[in-house]
């Protein structure tokens, strides 16, 4: 694949994101602005398998049309995985083929409250690689693109901070940490009893862990600086590429929520690797567990970034329980 | 006190607040975007107490000095209660005199880590109660502003959704409820851990809560819609004001991070009572303990919001634990 058919997906994409950013706004203002009337229409919003959690808006439907439209007219060879293309029971494929994956909307539920951290995030993958990135946040204005090799930006212009030469600082342990993570839609026991055991470890003082999971358990606590839940795998990505937060922890996620933020966050020196381990290599896309941790300066003993940053990564290993997620 | 020195109060609060917002984004700019020097420089972030998850900034005190420097010279007969002024050991008495009741930065934490959810929050209290509210975030430019019966606004001009005449959805039962809440920087168990067991009630699903209790609790399970972090709790009541979030449920922050928020909320159709009851009265600032529920419509056989509102308010208190939260 050339460079210049790689600039020019990322155009593509980029004006796709910037056209259903326009089609997100307007769903929110006719929920949220329009008159009296509207205001206190819900009607647009439906449960996702009867989940009260889980929820989808005509929005989203109508969004992933227009993206599947024009991608089938401009690239007819292409395949497409989008999530309610999926969720609408047809078959996609994940081959090495060109193969874009799309979330019309990341953080629906956001959406449907007003809350500005929503995106539409577009990724093509090649040979089962995302090779280019694009997360648009219509609320926010934040347009945040990469392709593989080329470096990732915000707005075009802003070029996110790879270790070099924007030299962040480093991260010497789990105590310096913003953590990134989300109770998400999943609450059967199996899952959402051991992210709250996990979280837990992770903001108990050492030596004070545990204390909700009954013992046995080899787990640790971490002291992290403190958690975020912004409600948005897209969004959440953008921030630890752009060195905002420091870790993001993820179970339960699907591929369209975190194609396009993959190659985001790799092209701005972070690393993203499996959310339990203790494989080191970077991350199974379909694997619906991922530990993104920021581009650092390597810390005193540390021979370069990537040392930095595994050792982060064992350290939140050791804090966090096994969750088993199926496809 | 007459209408025209509550609007003086209000104006002299804002024309402080956008002042100090240009010195709260100068700082951040010093900490992260003046040059490759200065972006590795973490040297004016401190420790509070020896927590490391309890900051201060340099811009913290900068900011607080002006504005009681401003106060004391504008208004020297009023009274001043700040968080940095309470953390060097001067004495603040919350007496019935007009007090001016300030948090720098709220959301110090996100400051440092170039998160965009950061405020200064000014509060003016007579007879110990918020009258007038300013809350600025200068990284997201939002304004939230209010008089006690003057209604609430978003950047001047947006009225905040009081129940009538803008129609707000009704909020029928907590699993249609976005929650916001925040693990705080007080990690003791005693406190941390009631938090993560009541979070944990929250999330899961009915029948499956408890789990991490050890038994014994009389305490529910509510599969409230979302769970939302944002790191402050002055943003946090300003969403909870503008209806992007239904419920802020708080434990362990102090009267300068909520003051000026509860007068907002309350303008905005809200009302905020203690996070675990019984006591249905409007809150006590100074306790520490904050449940605020959106303004909304009347769900069906409810004759009022209110109405609507305290149901909700008992159905979070079945779902948390009582947590000691002494001064």
């Amino acid at each position: 694949m050339s460079n210049t058919e790689l600039e020019n997906y990322l155009a593509f994409s980029i004006k796709l994101a910037e056209e259903c950013g326009q089609v997100i706004r307007d769903g929110s203002k006719a929920r949220y602005h329009k008159s009296e009337e509207v205001k206190g229409n819900n009607n647009d919003v439906f449960e996702k398998y009867g989940n009260p959690t889980d929820l989808v808006t005509e929005t989203d439907r109508k969004v992933e049309e227009i993206v599947r439209d024009r991608i089938s007219k401009e690239f007819p060879s292409h395949k497409f995985i989008g999530e309610e293309t999926v969720a609408a029971g047809i078959k996609c494929e994940f081959t090495d083929d060109p193969t874009w994956i799309v979330d019309p909307i990341d953080g629906t539920t956001n959406f449907v409250q007003g809350f500005p951290f929503v995106a539409i995030s577009i990724a093509l993958a090649i040979n089962k690689e995302p090779v280019v990135g694009v997360i648009y946040n219509p609320f926010m204005n934040e347009l945040y693109t990469a392709i593989k090799g080329k470096g990732a930006y915000l707005n075009r212009t802003t070029r996110l901070p790879l270790s070099y030469p924007h030299n962040p600082l480093p991260l010497p342990n789990l105590s310096h940490c913003l953590v990134l993570t989300e109770m998400g839609s999943d609450r059967s026991p199996s899952v959402i009893d051991k992210k709250i055991r996990s979280i837990h470890n992770m903001v108990a003082q050492p030596g004070q862990s545990n204390r909700s999971s009954g013992g046995g358990s080899t787990k640790k606590a971490g002291l992290v600086r403190g958690i975020r839940c912004m409600g948005s795998a897209a969004v959440n990505l953008c921030f630890v590429a752009k060195g905002n937060a420091d870790i993001y922890w993820e179970i339960g996620c699907w591929e369209w929520d975190v194609a396009a933020g993959i190659v985001i966050c790799q092209e701005a020196g972070c690393i993203i690797v499996n959310a339990n381990g203790p494989d080191e290599s970077p991350v199974d896309i379909l694997g619906r567990k991922f530990l993104a941790v920021r581009g650092c300066s390597p810390s005193a003993g540390d021979t370069d970034a990537k040392q930095s940053q595994l050792r982060i990564v064992r350290e939140l290993w050791n804090v966090v329980e096994e969750i088993e997620c199926p496809r």
